[in-house]
């Protein structure tokens, strides 16, 4: 059987081959040798196997969510949500589709890893590609011109999955924004506290939050003689900074992309500097960056967010940062990123989706990021109507891989279940007297379990409590029945104590709430 | 701009008629024809608006959550989830796209429901139709035997939407399901006690669970003269008898379907059987019935379904009704399903999705349904290996449907953030000590806000905290931060107290908790 899976699967990797080449037109010729070798592998399952010929397998780059993955995620959510609620945000929810139209023409080159349903008749849908464009939409169409929201949703993209290192096609977004007219820099600053605290309660070790804004990149491009039409390329070179040395950005720049070797040089000074308000202070006073009225209101910006973030007490993982530039069309301000700076956690081994054996360490990278968009909403708009947006997006996929890993090195019992009692019996014909007790604590709001069974064996019973961490086991027998009792035993201690039934309730509570 | 909205809508909908005719292969002149028409529309609207032709909404069938509607789903996930939990569930998540083949053959005639996605490049996927499939997958793949899980998630049916009805084409299930090798009836008995529960819980008015078993149906059909091959058919007519007569049913029989008189007169007495246990031992002893092994067994298995209902404490509810078919092809064993018997909610106005205002009154409908499915995990074993499993999935849009109206009707001031204090100053420049208080606030664990202005007015301060129902304002002043104290406001009783900054915290916590 085992031979067969992997024709299975070897059959289902050839039949993408053979689909590849037909989408890319690709020579008959060629195609047709691929398919002989699809019949062949089909010929070696025998004919017999028709009904079995799929493979059992989720979607490329998506993953299923055991109970214990879930439990980790149950945790991670919820700190983050008690974050958004300390800081009074309410909740929405979009459809996972969108029109097609209204994804087009606000992710730039990324668009095309947007996924399309399939033309069924009716309206062209799109898979949301994150939960910004949704949220304007949103905005616009309610005419909402003021609103402080979370929203924790999964987002998809057609991008090449990592999975080891926590990208996937499926993953989830947690999103905070702030829509509004509001004095500079106040929402930009909250939402940086914000991230500050996530990142700190997650307690994932050291991180930094690089901070700058779209108008001074765009003013530095301006001075330092980058042409308007290369601004966007340019940008999408300095984003590389985090993965490329600058000699190899360089390179890109000037033998690529066709900058000049001055323009380059003078962008290599700006984007290798670091700092907090001094920077910004020093930078309004450089002779060449205020020639730029967009870069000086930018640095002016970033001056006033700095102090605000003072007050927030957030400042030293905060760094003014020239490199930084964020890929998405829709920034027009203040942009930031967080990025963990700890070694990655001890690597250990994966199984990748085709079922090969993966070593790789937990890279550390990029786990929120944001900024502002106040133009998106007008996008949207009949009226082009401005509603000016700050948020961030917390990559939680990341957040989980490191988790789950923290979690198995630490051998730390996940439980799954937060039952408090099962209700067990030592001896046979008892279910009748199991279903009825575990009806009264049902119905007084105790979390119990009986056995599916009508003779389930006391060791079977006891076994699934330490399986599944339950503390307590009550246990019933013709004794106990007849005294009116149940024997109620701790599964850690193995003690056990008779408690009249009049007060099974109270004790379960009380032995509850203490553990 | 009124006007230009129209026109927008006409050209989607001029669009939606064009494209339909297309897919159709309608005429050629027929096509040109509404061709023509949409041209016009869109000459109408000018060329300066090209940047605004599209239409501003969400996808047909689908509808934004808005903050309050979040709140009140919340609290019923909040108590549906409890219940399961209640029950020793674990949970488990799966993607929202599955392989194509993974759902294909499991559906019957809803296969044609089924999204797909759009060909890419890579595997052929389609969403998630319910949440059983896809669990079937995750234990065949995963070899588990035996789980007892709940999921809650989004599922995806290109049907006709009835959106006031809480007929959507995205929509929740709520799903909890016992996989396993378990003695009769004991899970299954579980299965009604949580939708018992959960129906009761949500206080959404009487309610009835209908009971019945394929096997019975099957074993009836094959002994009033069914002919096999017309099972399914037969079994779909029955299905409808929820929503057309008796007699409407039989003429689709005979006349549509071609089933004998006398086979269709056999079968209307017995769906017009009711009852409890005492039902189910009369049919035991049914000479007709009794000739089919199949209903045999399942008249067995309902006896001793009731004799477990009775110990949950649950036959209140619960009805054996041989009416009950339900669709889906993938059941094996009992069957049921819940309705509210309460005439609905009062009617109220809606807006259906183009915004033509709709009356219809909530119709009372199932809220949930389920039954056994022993074979479906067995379709994707690459052994045919067989995990029995039975589950519950509660259609909670029809109950947020009821729920909504409810808070509508009862006025009720549904709170849509859980802020308990906002900081405010009723003087001008003091943004950094309102900073700086709120700070302290976050830091300690308190739900807290500030208005993003530098100098707000204290009237719209307070006025925010009406609208959102925040309880305390902190007011600062020149004098209370000489003093070292802050203003503690109730807004409610519009009460203001000077508290100490060093006891403000506590103050806080203790006046909140009380509320």
């Amino acid at each position: 059987m085992e031979d067969k899976a992997q024709i299975q699967e070897a059959i289902q990797l050839q039949g993408e081959v053979v689909r590849k080449l037909k989408s890319e037109k690709a020579g008959k010729e060629q195609i047709d040798e691929e398919i002989s070798k699809l019949l062949e592998l089909k010929a070696q399952l025998g004919g017999d196997d028709v009904k079995q010929q799929f493979v059992l397998k989720t979607a490329k780059g998506t993953r299923d969510y055991n109970p214990k993955q879930m439990a980790i995620r149950g945790r991670v959510f919820d700190t983050i949500t008690r974050c958004f609620k300390r800081h009074g945000a309410e909740t929405i929810d979009t459809p996972v589709f969108e029109l097609k139209e209204t994804l087009m023409g606000k992710y730039g080159e990324d668009s095309k890893l947007i996924y399309d349903l399939k033309d069924q008749g009716g309206e062209l849908l799109s898979l949301r590609y994150d939960l910004t464009v949704p949220f304007a939409r949103y905005l616009a169409m309610n005419k909402i011109s003021n609103i402080k929201r979370y929203h924790i949703a999964k987002v998809y993209r057609r991008d090449n999955p990592a999975m080891t290192r926590g990208r996937y096609r499926e993953f989830y977004q947690c999103d905070f924004d702030i829509a509004g007219q509001y004095d500079a820099m106040i929402p930009d600053a909250e939402c940086l506290k914000i991230v500050y605290e996530i990142l700190r309660e997650l307690d994932l070790g050291d991180f930094r939050i690089k901070v700058n804004d779209r108008r001074i990149l765009d003013g530095m491009f301006a001075v330092c003689g980058v042409p308007d039409e290369k601004f966007r390329t340019i940008c999408s070179s300095v984003d590389k900074l985090d993965k490329m040395s600058w000699e190899d950005v360089r390179k890109e720049m000037v033998n690529e992309k066709g900058l000049s070797k001055e323009a380059a040089d003078q962008i290599g000074e700006y984007v290798s500097m670091k700092g907090g308000k001094d920077l910004a202070e020093r930078l309004l006073q450089d002779q060449r960056m205020c020639q730029s009225k967009q870069a000086c209101a930018g640095l002016t910006d970033i001056k006033l967010l700095f102090s605000y973030l003072q007050l927030f007490q957030v400042t030293d993982k905060v760094v003014f940062d020239l490199s930084l530039a964020r890929g998405l069309d829709y920034y027009t301000g203040v942009i930031y990123e967080a990025v963990l700076t700890q070694a990655g956690v001890a690597s250990v081994s994966n199984e990748d989706q085709n079922g090969a054996s993966v070593e790789e360490s937990v890279s550390v990278g990029s786990v929120a990021g944001g900024g502002r968009y106040d133009g998106l909403v007008g996008m949207f708009d009949p009226k082009g109507r401005k509603v000016p947006c700050v948020g961030v997006s917390i990559g939680i996929e990341r957040v989980f891989s490191i988790m789950e890993q923290k979690a198995e090195v630490s051998a730390e019992k996940v439980r799954t279940t937060e039952v408090q009692v099962l209700v067990a019996s030592a001896q046979k014909n008892l279910l009748e007297e199991r279903l009825r007790l575990v009806t009264e604590l049902w119905d007084a709001g105790i979390k119990a379990e009986v056995m599916y069974k009508k003779n389930p064996k006391l060791l079977s019973q006891l076994q699934h409590c330490e399986e599944l961490g339950v503390p307590l086991v009550a246990i019933l027998g013709e004794q106990e029945l007849k005294d009116g009792v149940v024997k109620l035993r701790v599964v850690d201690t193995r003690e056990e104590v008779d408690i009249s039934r009049v007060d099974l309730i109270a004790e379960i509570r009380r032995m509850t709430s203490q553990a």
